[in-house]
């Protein structure tokens, strides 16, 4: 029995998201997609079906309403006015349906309405204009999931069916990643990665595997000392507090494909360290997860698309792929 | 005809090196590998296939009289004395032919004797003991290749079938990276790599992709500027002076499965961005490949591997893969 759906913020308008929401609700039964529930505007999304040529009935609903109603209509949360169907075209009403509609949907998933929030992409520069201040989507859910000012640590992993990685550091400067990577920091994202494998992923003792920072991980100091002076003090405590974590393994060879069945998770120092491999090999399935979080939370792993809007050719699988493992993540809801 | 054969240095006698190449001579005939001349001690070899249980003759011979040789018997240029057959045990003699028979080689190929250097994995720390300075085998080979005290540019590429990659830093600390990424040393690699992909590899204009430095190229100047002040404007430069230079793409998209048929070889800006998805896709069968020398010369891109050397299980396909290569890119000569 579902009786609490998904919440799925429905991102920017002018963007692919709804069309990827569209696409899935159509697909529903084929596919077996769990219940959700849209956080956006009816309007638009009746006007968005039309164009994509899709008969599917959209409905105002709740969180309460929306298991049965996700039977026979796509339940929305109705927010916003005045969204205009114009592919390409984003503008500041959009946008600030984008801001309101994430925010519903985290509230009602702490609230205990819905069991995991998805979020449809959105448009950095849209949302700047309307004086949005933080750099995505990550850190605005770790503000609004903030209690008594207490702003939790978000990280960002990214899971293909076959490998998870997180970057320790994400959209900073090369040049500033050397000096960020502290034996502290470490252990801190580990200890938070370590939990949330085991409460969200039912993974008993999840096997971490961390990349050295430098090539061949320093080759014992030689390229480098963050490896041996910050990273491997990291793991040696890691361990002791019964953490299964392992490394530094050079990460040109950590991600050979044999090597993928033998962590649950990959960390990397840095952006491009992590999501090269992935993206490399599992462009179309990654999913974006969110760890540290109260709520669980997932994403496609990739932007907008305004090239693609409106026109129903966009690839839902990274979106369905976001969906099926919100739901599976919060199994116990 | 195959009047000039390719020369191998044996490589670290305790290491895999010998063992792949009686391997690889014993299957000359099912796998058409062309005629080559081993640089090291013919002793030693008869010792290590009997221990392997290969029926090989193996002779003294010369780079004039290989070819006629291959058919029958492993043609040596026999150099070095009292060189044990003692599998994960290096010593210093060994050592001594490692560096010795790399240059003889290398002489004979710029003699016109060879046509092209392939060399076995060496261990780096038993040359260290006897003094051996350089930090590998590509700056010994660019010392060996100098010509009135000038030393040319070495720039290592490593080579799949569906992928080429050059890392324009290689092995120096993370943090060094960023300050190396130059305007002038871009072009100046880029222009190495452009030329020699059309003389070795018979590219008419090859297409050469440059990632960013940092996370999605910089993002306009977001994340870092290296992108916007030195890459860029060397990437102008090389157009401008006829070579199909583009980018900085970003580097967690540019490996992407699809985008490999796109370019003739992705230049990174260091180590784990190049080697992440070279490794991670085709580890085996990645061949390593010295540009901006005088001479071609490739190896497999593998090590020493002391706990597989003389037990006849080593896989034989990156060495095989870079005979191969080193036949294909000197097939002027």
């Amino acid at each position: 029995m579902r009786t609490v759906p998904l919440a799925i913020s429905m991102g920017e308008p002018a963007g692919i998201g709804p069309d990827l929401i569209l696409q899935i609700y159509a697909q529903r039964q084929a596919r077996d997609i769990p219940a959700f529930i849209v956080y956006g505007n009816v309007e638009f999304l009746r006007a968005r079906a039309e164009r994509l040529g899709l008969m599917i009935n959209i409905i105002a609903s709740s969180p309460e309403n929306a298991p049965r109603d996700f039977k026979t209509s796509l339940p929305v949360f109705d927010m916003g006015t005045g969204i205009i169907d114009s592919p390409a075209q984003p503008d500041a009403k959009g946008a600030q349906l984008v801001i309101d509609s994430i925010a519903k949907a985290v509230g009602d998933c702490q609230a205990g309405l819905c069991r995991a929030v998805v979020t449809a992409p959105l448009n950095k520069a849209e949302l700047k204009k309307i004086g949005f201040k933080h750099p995505g989507h990550t850190e605005y859910l770790a503000d609004l999931c903030a209690e008594n000012g207490n702003v939790p640590t978000p990280i960002m992993m990214l899971a293909a069916e076959s490998l998870r990685v997180v970057p320790l550091t994400i959209h900073v400067p090369l040049a500033k990643v050397p000096s960020m990577i502290k034996h502290d920091m470490i252990v801190e994202n580990v200890t938070i990665i370590d939990r949330d494998l085991r409460t969200h992923f039912g993974i008993a003792s999840p096997r971490i595997a961390l990349t050295g920072l430098n090539p061949h991980a320093g080759e014992e100091g030689a390229f480098g000392l963050e490896d041996i002076e910050e990273i491997i003090p990291a793991i040696a405590e890691l361990k002791s507090a019964g953490v299964d974590a392992s490394g530094p393994y050079p990460a040109d060879t950590a991600f050979h494909l044999p090597n993928w069945n033998r962590f649950d998770v990959v960390v990397a120092m840095y952006h491009d360290q992590a999501l090269i491999p992935i993206k490399t090999v599992a462009f179309d399935h990654a999913v974006n997860v969110t760890l540290g979080l109260p709520i669980v939370r997932t994403s496609p792993d990739h932007g907008t698309a305004f090239d693609l809007a409106g026109k129903g050719n966009a690839n839902a699988t990274s979106m369905r792929a976001a969906i099926n493992l919100a739901q599976k993540m919060s199994v116990s809801q």
